[in-house]
């Protein structure tokens, strides 16, 4: 199965149209070279798949009639944002994003630390890892790739989200806050709030630079209601350990669904 | 902290030495200038850390001597075999491997499917991976990477460990073997085989490659004991679903390391 982005929507004559931008209409028309009335499935990058069929194959703007909508489609049952510090290399957090994407996530966030070594960040190329994984996963909803900001700002401010699971990845042991693991703190949360309740249990995770947290911002952090998790003995880079806290909530939640089919 | 790879001992009046190899020697001496008698830590690859102190800073081939040894360093409570159809794209599956390793891995087998687009694999690479990960990650010993072999060999002959739990991910579902979940697999394993035994608990996950297994190739691989699971909602890129399943493994051990320390 192959799907297209595109959200640019208009009605005509009472049917629904979506018009595809420049690189995803030159993909579809020229390089899968579909035509018109080929069926074509198109995301909206907000949760909905749309099964159309070709009605304009022009390369530079093609447009689809949409026959059929699935809402929620590659959604994953719960809401998951990550806020990690981006790689001194490039690649490294790409990588990730790419991952993350392939696995579920809803937000991603480069955040910058104090012993951060890249202190700049553009989003371009994670944006665009980002797209092409989602389609490639077949995912209705696109994550979305924040603008950077400090550690500080996002604990005080980006994510004063006070019903989330939030949690903070850090590596020294100051023995002021002894850690938990990140299952530990999974198990505790999804046991006060079940997921069958109806709302999307929701989890923030930071994840410092290879420098780790400054102990100020895993501080500051845990005013603001971060609960410091550690991710097992093995020491993994900052890329690796944030892919494995988005596949540890996946895997939490593949054990949710096995329980659920017992019951 | 940092650590150098060296298994060529020798004794000489009563002490024990271990003599680096020609790039390990390089980069030791070369790279990050260490001169006698600068302490060094060296892992041998089977699982134990020399602390040494460096007695001959010769760049071709430095010597250390042997002060104090650290056995089972930076080992994972389980032995982890990984069977993966390496990707089309040499970079994918080597990125696996780094990944692999930091989070814990004992052997990683790239098989050859019936549907797989690479045929011939070269492990050089990946070995160079696998080195320089388990340095950076601090493990004492190295995950064993094995000549390819067809999935079907490797089925009937390279993983006659009957004891160990063999799983196989594939992503069709024909119907007559229902698959259950990677989690659901790795409990009921633990619940047979509870880690407190003193042997260490043995799994073994066969990967498949892009065009998935043939069907021929799962019936083989459950005739020989393999049990069908699948790895959630996501549709999951080879090298996704392969560091899906070490990153769930070592999730669902620390889940038991928490339940342990609850006891």
């Amino acid at each position: 199965m192959e799907v297209f982005f595109g959200n640019d929507f208009f009605y005509d004559q009472g049917s629904k149209f979506v018009r595809l931008e420049g690189e995803e209409s030159s993909h579809c028309i020229r390089v899968m070279r579909h035509r018109c009335p080929d069926p074509v499935d198109i995301i909206d990058g907000e949760g909905t798949l749309y099964h159309c069929t070709l009605f304009d194959d022009n390369p530079r703007s093609a447009v689809a009639k949409v026959l059929e909508e699935t809402p929620m489609w590659g959604m994953h049952p719960y809401s998951l944002t990550m806020a990690v510090c981006p790689t001194k290399n490039n690649e490294r957090f790409e990588w990730f994003c790419e991952k993350a994407t392939e696995m579920g996530v809803d937000t991603i966030v480069p955040v910058i630390g104090e012993h951060s070594e890249r202190k700049v960040y553009k989003t371009d190329r994670a944006k665009r890892v980002v797209l092409s994984a989602a389609k490639q996963s077949l995912k209705g909803k696109l994550p979305c790739v924040e603008e950077p900001q400090s550690v500080s700002d996002w604990v005080r401010g980006g994510s004063c989200d006070t019903a989330s699971l939030r949690l903070i990845a850090y590596c020294f042991e100051d023995g002021s806050s002894p850690r938990q693991s990140l299952s530990s703190a999974l198990d505790s949360y999804l046991s006060r709030n079940p997921p069958s309740d109806g709302s999307l249990p929701s989890i923030i995770i930071l994840i410092g630079p290879e420098g780790d947290f400054s102990p100020a911002e895993a501080s500051l952090a845990m005013e603001n209601g971060y609960l410091p998790v550690h991710l097992g003995d093995s020491r993994l880079r900052t890329e690796t350990a944030a892919l494995f806290a988005v596949a540890g909530v996946y895997y939490r939640f593949l054990m949710e669904g096995d329980r659920q089919q017992k019951q």
